[in-house]
């Protein structure tokens, strides 16, 4: 019976453009990952129910998409739940597997099942899908790839340093010239709320202190007061509205500001350290920017904070994000782990590349050569030149049956192919081939003799 | 709270060697789909239940993993059938989606959604995972990768030619000579049944006659006698038992005795096409082998049957497999269709490849320079060595801290890293650099001012 079909919400298929795109960027990750010492693990697409629930928040435990038992699944649900019709009560009777949120508790996982067989420092990189069941917009997918780079059981800040140096070379391989690199560090936020006084406040003020450049400091400062902070507090505060200048001009005032706070003056520190050993390293294309109104996933890290912008002029949330928790894998068991990280946002950075046409022109050529296809005889020649050519790498086909010549050039041209092949009763004669050049135009003859004249300039 | 983490049955965790490897694989076998003009395509993980079920069989949908609705999903479930505690009625009410079974069922979906997007014949390939709620076993997993290339639009029997070839390139530059591709065709088996007038036994008859080579002809016969298949039906089919010699001899043989069926003689005629084009072409390192008792499928496949068979001395289940559908896409209402497909068992060529030990040896050289750290300031001057490698290409690293000597020696071994770097205050104060060579025992000391008289031979 045949029915109409489509796909689920908030999820994709992938064009074979899409893909080789994806795959471009992937590639180009992959292979700085690589060379930074990174190691590439894969974990299941769906964990024990246990093992991701209560790890994410209550959203998050109502975003887990769950896996359904298999067979008589409600055999086993007792009555007297059975008769409350609880959806949330029953789940964890009738589904014991839920796919993947993310890839970071997997990892913290895979590292304490695994820590008898792992060298620490433990460089791994991991490239899946996770699932989420959020409500499907613009640019949110139920279905989508995480990225991820993290080196666990060492808490040396070179390693803050080299993953700054490691968004650097993948972005400028990638000639995404110009983004910016935020830092700030979990514990210079500890600080200043230590400092002002507003502990309870501090997301309340970092929000506002982040509209600096829009709102002004009078805009900031009634904002923060409309949310409860203290003109104490502001008036405290105000060396951070007066940020400014280079790095390590920052880094003067916050030192200032914040010493009389241990954590805080820790915080500038760390900071100092990645900042100054930076400047001294030099980047290719980003610019390193402190930034004390960073405070991605504020309960999660414990040392750097990162964020990347896309380059000046491109609307785009944050690329790329990461930072430094001091117990990773605590929740499984093994203590006392410290763990940095970064995560590049694919579907972004496609989408920052495609807005810029950053992709290279021949990542659409999917096929160099196509045989045009004039009968069973030609077509044998043809696949014999093209034997040849493919065991040489290139990419190319003879067009399966002897359709009308217009059809075949009409596939060609849709297949953006740079040269059609002709033999036909002449050229088999002859024992030639002529190359049509689909994108100058004209048309050159050679000899089925020497193949490797034509192809090996490809 | 502390849980001592597992994952679920029939799923595994994939080290950095076991991911290097199956990405080896993986990547050797899309160039040659590449080269072979198949484009990518990826589809969703989950699918809509109804594009899955009742596609392949009761057992299929039984294996199917189904994903549990979000929210209050019992809300909806209307009271007599809640009554029933069915969880066979009650799935479709409080399941929607479930996970991918194979890559054919969402590529025919795929290909009507998107028919006015895409260029026909349309030649795709696909490597993406798929879930089964099977019995784990020994080599059977609930999630594992398929690799399949198909064409669709196409009932030229170049395809068939081409997809031979195919396997032969891929197996050949896996270095896994010695395969055999059995080739079989659906007509064939139909024109047999017709034949000895045992359509309905063709089943246990060609399973009879697969074991001609261990029983013997009187064993075979003795199979068929139990099977019920008679001794007429037999007698008739006693060429069969004398198929010997070379793909040629069998095809007279075959002709012979399926002259009387019409689609018999098809399926020779098709199978002879595609036998002597391949001699004329020539393979590379695999086998063609005709087999008439090849009938994976038996009820998909319409024509051309293939089935990759491991080197001989190799224990191993087929590692490939594939033929062509004359209707594919039908369920979901495009008729008139033809397609052809091959598959690559990417497990089993996985185990095959580690037997014969045949994955090239620096697969598992993630790391191919590290760094001493002997503390922050020569640390410093690795970092800026590293910085340089890194860029030429190379994988490289330092040792995070300034641990022990003898510690970041054992973590260089345990990773198997070729050169060792040490600069230590000496070589700092000489602008030098000394390179330990960890496989052939010595070392040399290089200028810090020109890096690449070492790495630019690496």
């Amino acid at each position: 019976m045949a029915q109409k079909p489509s796909i689920p919400k908030g999820t994709r298929d992938f064009s074979p453009s899409e893909v080789n795109k994806r795959n471009y960027i992937f590639d180009v990750v992959k292979k700085h990952f690589q060379t930074y010492g990174f190691q590439p693990i894969e974990t299941p697409s769906f964990e024990n129910s246990e093992t991701l629930m209560g790890k994410y928040g209550d959203e998050g435990d109502r975003l887990i998409f769950k896996i359904l038992n298999s067979g008589d699944y409600l055999r086993k649900v007792d009555m007297e739940l059975y008769a409350s019709k609880n959806s949330t009560a029953m789940t964890p009777k009738i589904s014991e597997k839920a796919l993947r949120y993310d890839l970071t508790v997997p990892f913290a996982r895979y590292v304490v099942m695994h820590q008898n067989d792992i060298q620490f420092p433990f460089k791994r990189y991991q490239i899946q899908p996770v699932w989420r069941a959020d409500r499907p917009q613009k640019g949110r997918f139920r279905e989508f790839f995480q990225c991820d780079a993290d080196v666990v059981g060492s808490n040396s800040l070179l390693q803050e340093v080299e993953l700054v140096q490691l968004y650097d070379a993948v972005f400028t391989d990638l000639k995404l010239d110009g983004v910016s690199i935020k830092l700030n560090n979990r514990k210079i936020l500890a600080g200043i709320a230590e400092v002002i006084g507003e502990r309870d406040k501090l997301i309340d003020f970092t929000v506002a202190l982040d509209k600096l450049d829009k709102i002004g400091i009078e805009g900031v400062s009634k904002e923060m007061r409309a949310k409860g902070i203290s003109d104490a507090a502001i008036e405290k505060a105000a060396p951070l509205f007066a940020l400014s200048g280079s790095n390590l001009d920052q880094l003067s005032v916050l030192e200032k500001l914040l010493q009389s706070s241990s954590d805080g003056k820790k915080g500038v520190e760390e900071l100092r350290f990645i900042v100054e050993t930076l400047e001294e390293m030099g980047l290719q294309s980003a610019a390193l920017k402190i930034d004390v109104t960073l405070a991605r996933g504020l309960n999660y890290y414990t040392g750097a904070i990162f964020e990347v912008a896309a380059p000046d002029g491109v609307s785009m949330g944050s690329i790329g994000g990461g930072g430094r928790y001091d117990d990773l894998t605590g929740i499984f068991g093994l203590k006392d782990v410290s763990g940095v990280g970064i995560s590049f946002g694919l579907d972004r950075i496609y989408l920052v590349l495609e807005e810029l046409n950053l992709f290279p022109e021949a990542i659409d050529r999917s096929l160099q050569v196509l045989c045009v296809n004039f009968g069973e005889k030609e077509a044998l020649s043809s696949l014999k030149l093209v034997s040849k050519m493919r065991s040489a790498g290139i990419k190319c086909d003879v067009y399966p049956s002897s359709a009308k010549m217009q059809k075949q050039m009409k596939y060609a041209n849709n297949r953006n192919v740079p040269y059609v092949i002709l033999i036909g009763e002449q050229e088999l004669a002859n024992n030639s081939f002529v190359v049509k050049d689909m994108l100058k135009g004209g048309q050159e003859t050679y000899s089925l003799e020497k193949p490797e004249e034509f192809y090996k300039s490809l």
